[in-house]
């Protein structure tokens, strides 16, 4: 039997709510050895407060050693196993860019290239056209009929499009028409399997269909796909949990990762201050919810130790914002580390904390990476933090007698 | 190769011996963040002087954050996956009462009812019936004969029974005919696969002799069975370990779910010195002793704190008797944790400490859930400790060369 037939075995029906807010990236490194995190070197009088009265630890993205992209790492948090249910780059592409993609749609990343009179490529990036270039090729492009398969082609930037092809039971073990070599032609798709090779006949014309279009082009007089993928076919996690869940999300790729587990996506500003207006609105409706938090990331991304500091300030400011409704769970994470040191998301343990009445709490009066060392919840996997939140949610229970 | 051929393989003569002592629902919780648990508040210099010799860590049941009943937490203990081998109710209601199970045998939970003419259940308790009434409708029920399959029915009390169906080759995939409603007539029984088929027609048979046998009563008049369960299929401990294995259990749950994985049952006393007296008579003849403590879950049960934490106190000043003894490796732990804060099993990890000459011995100087953090073992799965304890004590070889 697998976890999640188990928890849905298990559950009882509660009133208590549920928060999961995520600060991504929220993990990091000391520039020296012996120096501080950025969590540690933040001012976080709430988060403080938070490990005092619940219990820490830090949780294992994937596996030790794993660096995760956002894709698995959500799931992760959201209680699937990052192993078994991969997100391809198709997916995370479209999902980047606000395409409402359901079931039914293969995603791929599109790439303009040029190609010589031969058809060999000479220019795997078309030259870097400009994003105004994407776009009016984009709409030639999306005068492309493929019979039985619906098609968008969206663009993202420079030489970067989506295309997504729509119909039923296409497959996605197909492989990436970009050779990653110029002097050599785009390859032909292959699928593995019978619904594959619908899917790969569909990319096929697409391909030869955008080079009529596209001939009287100088630079971007060609295409290539890479990371067909579908999102899996996973049960949802209101189904799993028989939780009314709701995202509040900024971001087009985390929003989009939350419907496709099934979460309804709120409607908020911006800010973290709107977000948490949303939280407040959406209180009443829902019993797990969703809080993404995207700067503690970008300020790592970009390297920026000082920046990712204030950015954590920022989010504990408004900490007694999301206590002050009483949830009866709160856990504050992130879904990999991203230390500014890397310049990248990293495999490092990312600090936990998990505040409710029936947490045991541990010693951890400061929230960072050592003082999580010793909290009570150890080292975990992060696809066991829901059933913890359950747990602690008082919504499971006894198994076997 | 699973875990139990390993060991299997690896395993060597040896002459020491193991201790297991369970002392049930062990863990607990503060009732105040910053307060101490149970097993923190009770005086217990002779646990802190194991912790202090051996070493300490917590115990994961199951997984994170998943309550175990009883079945599913010693099962862990004696080494096996609790998640892959599952025990039904109805075995433990069967082993609840002293039922001397064995492996042919399909046991369900039982409850008269009643019904009205129509064969429409009005009351799934048949309006709680005395203990006297249960015990004379059940004489009644001992009395039906089904072809091929050997029929138990024994009184639990009111409206409770059990039934055990036995006959080679029974399935137990077959649902509970209790429809959980009134106004409706009992389900009948069906089985998933040829196995259980036979099994469904034995309990609809049972369930209609049932009702003629008991037409004369007001109002236990019809019969609905839950649960049906056998025990799975498993190797028995001391085939997997090579351990002349002894339980010294007062509880007939314990003894029972002992015996069925293989452990002879030492007749004992019922006060935990009596035990210990057992354990020392059995010394010689045995490798393996599992010695079960009720008190430390029934009070965690009963919600009170105080209590708890004085049947922690008599469990510690028994521990020199078995420490006198010499075992090769000794180990104290829990099958859960009942924090009296909950009145009821509960997912927290469970304080474990093992005492081995063998043990790399930590800085642990106190038996309690905080120190325990701190400790050599960790947080691990309950069901590797078996291996820990051969391992400690010069039973098991190295794998691979």
């Amino acid at each position: 039997m697998t976890v999640h037939d188990l928890i849905t075995e298990l559950r009882e029906e509660a009133t208590t709510k549920i928060v999961l807010l995520v600060a991504d990236g929220l993990g990091g490194l000391a520039l020296e050895p012996g120096g501080k995190t950025e969590l540690e070197s933040a001012r976080t009088p709430n988060l403080d407060a938070c490990a005092r009265d619940g219990v820490c630890g830090l949780s294992l993205p994937v596996l030790p050693g794993i660096t995760p992209g956002s894709g698995p790492g959500h799931l992760a948090l959201f209680g699937y196993d990052p192993l078994r249910e991969r997100i391809g780059r198709g997916v995370l592409e479209a999902l980047g860019i606000n395409f409402d993609l359901g079931p039914d749609d293969v995603a791929a990343r599109g790439n303009f290239c040029t190609v010589d009179a031969a058809g060999k490529i000479t220019d795997r990036r078309a030259g870097r056209p400009s994003t105004e270039q994407c776009l009016a090729m984009c709409r030639r492009l999306q005068g492309i009929r493929i019979p039985d398969v619906e098609l968008f082609v969206e663009p993202v930037r420079e030489h970067r499009f989506v295309v997504v092809f729509r119909a039923k039971g296409l497959g996605d073990r197909v492989n990436d028409t970009d050779p990653q070599n110029v002097g050599v032609a785009p390859l032909a798709a292959v699928g593995q399997d019978a619904a594959s090779q619908v899917t790969a006949s569909a990319v096929n014309r697409f391909a030869q269909e955008a080079a009529k279009l596209l001939r009287d082009q100088p630079a971007t007089n060609a295409v290539t796909l890479r990371g067909l993928a579908r999102f899996p076919a996973i049960r949802s996690l209101p189904d799993i949990y028989g939780l009314r869940s709701a995202a509040i999300a900024v971001y087009p790729m985390y929003r989009g990762l939350a419907r496709l587990v099934g979460m309804d996506i709120a409607e908020t500003g911006s800010t973290l201050g709107e977000q948490i207006d949303t939280l407040e609105r959406e209180w009443a409706s829902h019993d797990f919810f969703f809080l993404h938090y995207k700067y503690t990331d970008s300020t790592g991304e970009d390297g920026n130790f000082a920046a990712k500091v204030e950015t954590i300030e920022r989010l504990d400011a408004m900490i007694p914002r999301v206590r002050a409704l009483g949830p009866s769970v709160l856990v504050v994470t992130g879904d990999h580390s991203t230390p500014s040191k890397l310049k990248g998301h990293s495999w490092h343990p990312v600090p936990t904390v998990l505040v409710a009445k029936t947490a045991r709490v541990d010693r951890v009066t400061e929230f960072g990476e050592e003082a999580c060392l010793r909290g009570g919840l150890g080292q975990f996997e992060a696809k066991h933090l829901m059933t913890l939140a359950m747990a602690h949610a008082g919504r499971l229970g006894k198994y076997g007698a």
